[in-house]
Order: structure tokens, then sequence, then C-alpha cells
């Protein structure tokens, strides 16, 4: 917890955490990881979004919400989210964006959705069968199973056969009112505290935030009920909003995502349960599925 | 997840929660509480620090880092963190305080400890047994028991008969360096993100934020390494940082805190993990311990 934490290895420490010590490292493996363990971007199921002017990048999830991802794509490409706002921020809870105008009397001020449908059914989970998860061991109370897909935290009930998205820190749902099946990708909320897990089969989950967390996670939180900023003026304008595949690639983020299907992987999650360093004197022996992150690296940059 | 979501109940949701329907929700329990379920702030035991004008406030934990929390006490008492400066926030990690010249090779630079001692024990876990814990049931993961102690979130391992507070959300603890030993509550650190449980019982925790945790959790995040800033103008000085004994009463925070050592705590505990309200269409049955919060309220203003 200072500057010195990752300074030189204590002969003791070695002695208190042999296991640790025995065992690689998630840095070690990340190092020794090869090319096939990271994907590149999806150019049609990558959002950037700039808030502040910084990129938020993020994942959707078509797998889990195929109606939801393929409404927020077509949303995105028809310049929906561009120049709207976020319009609330709720400290340990969410940052959300969508339509200022959302709560106005006056319908016709709401921009208009354009090619995107205007009403999906709730995809709150999927079938747990035939899921090719990478299990997580250990308890999660929550859930009795819980492990990745495509790069995404998931949890599951086996006995009824369903898996979803647990709400981690990062991770970005569609809001939606009293009905299920209210939300249709045009307000967003992602993930800024402790994994309100509550939220689990209750709601739409979209997708994933890969990079630029901190531009949702702090801006000035509202003074408004559940955190909606008071006055219009307080909304946090967005810049453009584009799918990955409309941005000219000398533009594009530079960056790969470590893939979850792989045995480096499995090693790497795994691996996380121990303590690691010579800074740590207890180990865990244990690690929840919203404390596992998915390592991205830049892109190796081209000989000029 | 919208403004409508408290709304008016539909009678679809009443059928399919009828456990969570039937059960005091959290808000009738706080409603119905009595004042000897409500305590006030502990003079000698609450901080509040100023951050951009905001204040922070803090309870101390001496119940299980005596010699830290008497230590920060005399660090706040002798006027050691007024006009210092928080030095490091890391995005989803912690937000960290101290004396910027903390690193600086020229050591008289360093602000005097004054009455406080330079060199402490570590604090890390207490015995477990006898400890008054409001057990919260259900599975944890990373440790056998959770529960509550004075308002504090708290794990243990009665077979190892140790008990420790977990790095919940607003969790504080005390930075230290490579040896166990080497904190004394001169820098000090607040969790912003995800609880970070690998920390448990590897460094001391002096308390939790009681309230203006956004005035932490919203600075902007560091550039350098671990999440310091880069540059000494980016450290954001703090204010006045006192303790509530040394504030004139007229300027105190005027709110209590709900103890956890009742039944109405535990009946309220007990709901948390039940979903409760309309909103919702499926219920966990399962709270973490860092997802349960200790209510606060103002306190009722004396008719003048």
């Amino acid at each position: 917890m200072t500057r010195h934490r990752l300074a030189s290895a204590l002969a003791c420490l070695a002695i208190a955490l042999p296991a640790a010590a025995a065992s690689p490292s998630p840095a070690d493996i990340i190092k020794q990881s090869k090319p096939a363990d990271w994907r590149p971007l999806d150019p049609q199921n990558t959002v950037v979004m700039e808030v502040n002017g910084s990129p938020v990048v993020f994942e959707l999830a078509p797998r889990f919400a195929p109606r939801h991802a393929a409404n927020v794509r077509k949303l995105v490409q028809g310049g929906y989210f561009s120049g709207l706002a976020v319009i609330r921020v709720q400290d340990n809870f969410v940052a959300q964006w969508g339509d200022p105008n959302e709560e106005s009397e006056d319908k016709s001020k709401l921009r208009p959705l354009g090619a995107a449908e205007a009403k999906l059914p709730a995809e709150f989970s999927i079938p747990y069968q035939g899921l090719p998860i990478a299990r997580l061991s250990g308890a999660d109370g929550y859930a009795p199973v819980t492990g990745f897909v495509d790069g995404l935290p998931v949890a599951a009930d086996p006995k009824r056969n369903r898996a979803w998205i647990p709400h981690c820190y990062g991770v970005i749902g569609a809001g939606r009112g009293d009905t299920v099946d209210s939300s249709n990708g045009s307000s967003l909320y992602a993930i800024i505290g402790q994994s309100p897990r509550a939220l689990d089969l209750n709601i739409t989950v979209v997708g994933r935030v890969l990079k630029g967390m901190e531009a949702l996670s702090s801006l000035p939180r509202g003074g408004g009920a559940m955190g909606f900023y008071d006055k219009p003026e307080q909304n946090v304008p967005l810049g453009k909003v584009r799918l990955l595949a409309d941005i000219p690639p000398a533009e594009r983020p530079a960056f790969e995502v470590m893939r979850t299907d792989t045995a480096t992987w499995r090693a790497l999650a795994e691996a996380r349960r121990h303590a690691s360093g010579d800074w740590y004197v207890h180990s865990a022996e244990h690690v929840n599925v919203c404390n596992v992150s998915v390592p991205t690296r830049p892109l190796a940059q081209p000989a000029s």
C-alpha cells in the first residue's frame, strides 16, 4: 500500500507462503502466454464511447443478450448515443447514460431510435447446459457455479439450467422500468462499486467495459434520488459513441484481450486464488468471480 | 435502473416473490426501529476530514486495532493530516492519503508525527472467541464466518480463533511497506471498488467511512504506477482533519448510526438477503457481508 510494496523479497515471507512461492504467479502466467492466448477486439462487437474526452471501450455480450446486443449495435451505428449524456452516478453502485429527455413529458424531444427496436424481450439468463464455461472453484454465495465465458464473468445455477452475467465492477446493463421487458438498450449503466449482485437475474446485462472505466467511475456523484443529477447542466455529455468497425483503423484503441477459453486462462484464474508477491504474508486461497480481471495488453507496434 | 424503479406495485411481481412480500423490508425495519437501535457518533472515535471542501466522516476501530486507532487519534489531534493530501487513487481499488513527501530522499521535509508513535506492531486480527458478532448466514468464500461488530463488517475463522475487518467498500486501512510492522497510521487508504479481500489479514484495518465516500471515490485516478498521482500538482490537498471532539458542537456532522448489536440490526441484515420492492422479479436469498451497509440518519432537530 506504499510505493515500496513491490520492492525486494524478504526471506521470512517466502517461508510464510511456500505454496504461493512455488506456483507460477499471475504475472508469470501472463508473461509466458502465447499469442494464441490473446484475441483482438471484435470490430462488430466493441463500442468506443467518449466521456470527457476519454475513451470508454466496451464489449457487447451477444451470447447472453442477443437481442439487446444487436439493438445497442444499431443504436450506436445510428448515432443514437453520440452527444447524449451520463445522467446518473450513484456512489458504490452505477453510472448510467442515455437520453436526458427520457423522463420529459414531451416525448417529441426524445432522440429517435432509428433502425433499433423500441421493445425487446427480457434477456436475464441463458441455458447453462452446453455453455463452454471456464469454471472457478470455491464458494460464491450468490450462485452455485461461477466462471468465465467469452471474456465475461458468468454465474450459473445448473439445477435450474440457467446462466447469467453477474453484476461485477465494469459490467454494463440495460436500464429498465417496472416491467421486465421495458429495456431496449437506449439507457445503459455500468457498475462502479462493490458488485450489487442482487441485480442479477433482474435485468438484462449487455456487456462489459474493457478499458477506460475510470472515465465513468470518477464522475461526480449525482445529488438527486438514486444518484440522478439534479440539474440538466450537471449531466456529463458524451462525445462520439461509435462501433469499432466504424472507426478508421488508425484511430482504433490498440489493445488485445486475453482469451478465457484456454489452459492459460484457467491457470491464471486459479493462480488468483493465491496471494502472490513478497508483500503478502497471508493467502486467502480463494477468489470471487468479481475479483478476477481479464487482462488486456497493448498491441505490438508493427516495425516501421 | 430508471427513475420509475420505485414506482407502483405490479400484481404479477408480488406473486413472483411471495416470501419477500411477506417479510418486512429493510425500509420497513428501519422505519419501525426504536431510538435505542441508534447510537450517536463517538467524539473520541470519529474523524472528520475535508476533501475538496466535502467532509469525509470516518470511525476508528479500537477493538480491532487499538494501537493504530490510538495513533491515528494522536496524529489527527496533533494536526498531522490537515493540509496533507490524497496522493494515490487507483481505480476499483483504493484512495490513499498522507504526506506527499513520504518518498522524498530528504526526510527533514516530512511532517513530524508529534505525540504519535513512529513504530507499531501489526494488528491484522484479534481473537474470535468472545467476540460479540452479529453473524450473517450464507457463504462468503473468503472466511467461514462473517457478520458485524461495532458497526463494522467482520470476517472470522473460528478454527484459528481469529477475526478481522474485511476490505469492504469504505473500509480504511493503514498503508505499510514490505514489513508487517511498517504501518503507523500516518498513511491511510479507503477501499473505493469491489472489495479486494486478498488484502485481508495482510494489513492493519483502522476503521470505516460512515459518510462522504464520494469525496474520495470520485477523485481523478492517478496515472502513475499503482494509481499514485504522477505530478505533485495532481495531489488533492486535504483541508482540516479533526477529531469530532475537537470540533465545536454546532459544526459537527448531525447524524447517527444504526447499532449492530440489536435485534433490529439482525432483522435488517437478514432482510437484505431478500429482494425487496416491486421492481425485483428474482431474489438472491443471499447477501455478502460487503453488500450490507449500516444505515445512518440525520439527527432530529431540536425544536427552536
